[in-house]
């Protein structure tokens, strides 16, 4: 039904994606459940997202129905920052594997190249970055990315994943776990959007064979809904959406903003994962790819590149900024 | 003498040095004689400069004629590349040592964060980057930062280094060998000037208790003495020595624009390495840890940042760039 990449893996990943960050879990299994209707075949979860098992239940729904199989079906989860130890990673693979409930995760990604604390699930279920309500406190634990790398590879061994990759890395991280790794780096999760092209990064990803998928395609506008710290550098960024520059080709087009901003991704072969809770504009982001920006307007749009990134953590940590991206 | 730091591994460095990049091998006994009479401590070779032997035969001199004593000297130099793999990296270290000549190493840096194939020196003395003439083949090699780190932690181990970090290595990186290091990160050495400030990196190492040296702290100077691709970027880029801003600040304390620039680093904790030729200015480069800029005057000029790199293998290898600072 949708383009699809095919994977390092050799496994074939559509490019087009529905992401459940910020999905409530309340409404998850029916927002999956009407995504799939609306013919979505990606689902792109996290643990962090806290919302697996009831993704897995909209997703269960639809198979019933007989909408589709699971083989249709393309999951992809992501192991936080608490449970990079060996051990951590091969349990929490195989709990959030349960939460889907659907026999197995198609892609397991490292979230960030950040080790915390171990903190136990009976003790606080979703760790955030910090450790207390002041978000002072961050609990570095020692684990060198190759034994959380090298876990998720057994993750695979023992069929719980058919593929990995990673968030949140930079070239060197990349490079480094290319030295050791077993199984393919197959993806690559990163903040892409005209206000942060990262062409270089891009660039290596192909030249690795590693697919990259964006998070967060249209700016600003994925994080003007969070609150407090999270949302102040957003709310002084003029919006994508509502770019002169993005709506004259839309218009152009006869697309939405939103529209161009995904084909923008697509058509340099990067994945897509937006979300809508608006079951038109769910339609919409899933028609991105029969149509054709022109090289013009793909350069056009790259031109608005500032760097700015807005899921910094040294930005929304700042008693204690973890400065991964430096 | 000179102001020092006290590095992680306990040992005291001089926060102003010589660089030794590009300084010819024939003059380099007697430019680095010279400077040790104008007053510098620190002199930061590489394997890669290629007169590691002659710039130790000017401190053994002016060790000779009672000038200095060892222990006065700062040697900072540089594994390349090409010998990542733990007996390759022992074995430089033995080398470049006797090469120096002065009993041991104060600091020795893997000098990037990738591993070429290696090449034996009788076939080739001193690779490249790249393998032809029309640097079109860069070839790789798969060890891993932590073999690299931990050959280096065993040359502190054996007495040949007495203190060991990283040159052009990111957060992540960082981060990683934080992990497993046996022997602290003391140094990162980084191309800083006004023109790629990366204050976030420099915040990072702040925290983690390594010490920024800064290299190219003039910005495009260091490059438009280069042919070819390697200075055309910094061709097309204002010289920060000109800039009204820095001029303006340097007349006010009555110093040269280089003054400032490299006041500038050391004033906010980096350590410099300049190199001149020049005796006057050779001098003039040493004397900058004794005025003091106002908060406002480092703050405008941290405010040139452009997040311009004019030392990118990405940029100056066009047929296989290396981006490893995506």
């Amino acid at each position: 039904m949708s383009t699809t990449v095919k994977l390092a893996s050799g496994r074939e990943m559509p490019l087009v994606g529905f992401g459940l960050w910020k999905v409530p879990a309340e409404t998850a299994a029916e927002t999956v459940y009407n995504a799939i209707k609306a013919g979505y075949r990606l689902f792109d979860g996290a643990y962090d997202y806290q919302n697996e098992k009831e993704a897995g239940e909209g997703i269960k729904r639809a198979i019933a129905e007989g909408l589709v199989k699971r083989e249709d079906i393309f999951v992809t989860t992501k192991l936080w920052n608490n449970y990079h130890r060996r051990e951590h990673a091969l349990e929490m693979a195989k709990l959030q594997n349960e939460a889907w409930g659907l026999g197995y995760i198609d892609l397991y990604l490292i979230h960030f190249p950040v080790s915390l604390e171990y903190v136990e699930p009976s003790k606080r279920r979703f760790p955030a970055w910090w450790m207390d309500d002041n978000r002072e406190v961050v609990s570095w634990d020692k684990v060198p990315i190759r034994e959380t790398w090298e876990a998720l590879e057994t993750v695979v061994d023992q069929g719980i994943a058919r593929s990995i990759g990673v968030s949140n890395f930079q070239a060197q991280s990349l490079y480094d776990i290319q030295t050791y790794a077993r199984h393919p780096i197959s993806a690559l999760q990163i903040e892409h959007h005209p206000y942060l092209v990262q062409p270089d990064l891009v660039a290596l990803a192909a030249e690795l064979n590693i697919t990259v998928t964006a998070y967060s395609s249209f700016g600003p506008q994925s994080f003007i809904e969070l609150a407090g710290i999270f949302s102040a550098r957003a709310k002084d960024t003029p919006l994508l959406l509502e770019s002169a520059a993005i709506k004259a080709i839309a218009d152009k087009h006869g697309k939405t903003p939103a529209q161009v901003l995904l084909r923008w991704a697509t058509q340099r072969g990067v994945a897509v994962i937006p979300k809508s809770n608006n079951p038109g504009r769910l339609a919409q982001n899933l028609d991105v790819t029969g149509f054709d920006l022109a090289k013009e307007e793909i350069e056009q749009i790259s031109g608005l590149d500032r760097g700015l990134r807005f899921n910094d953590p040294g930005f929304y940590l700042p008693n204690h900024p973890l400065r991964i991206f430096a």
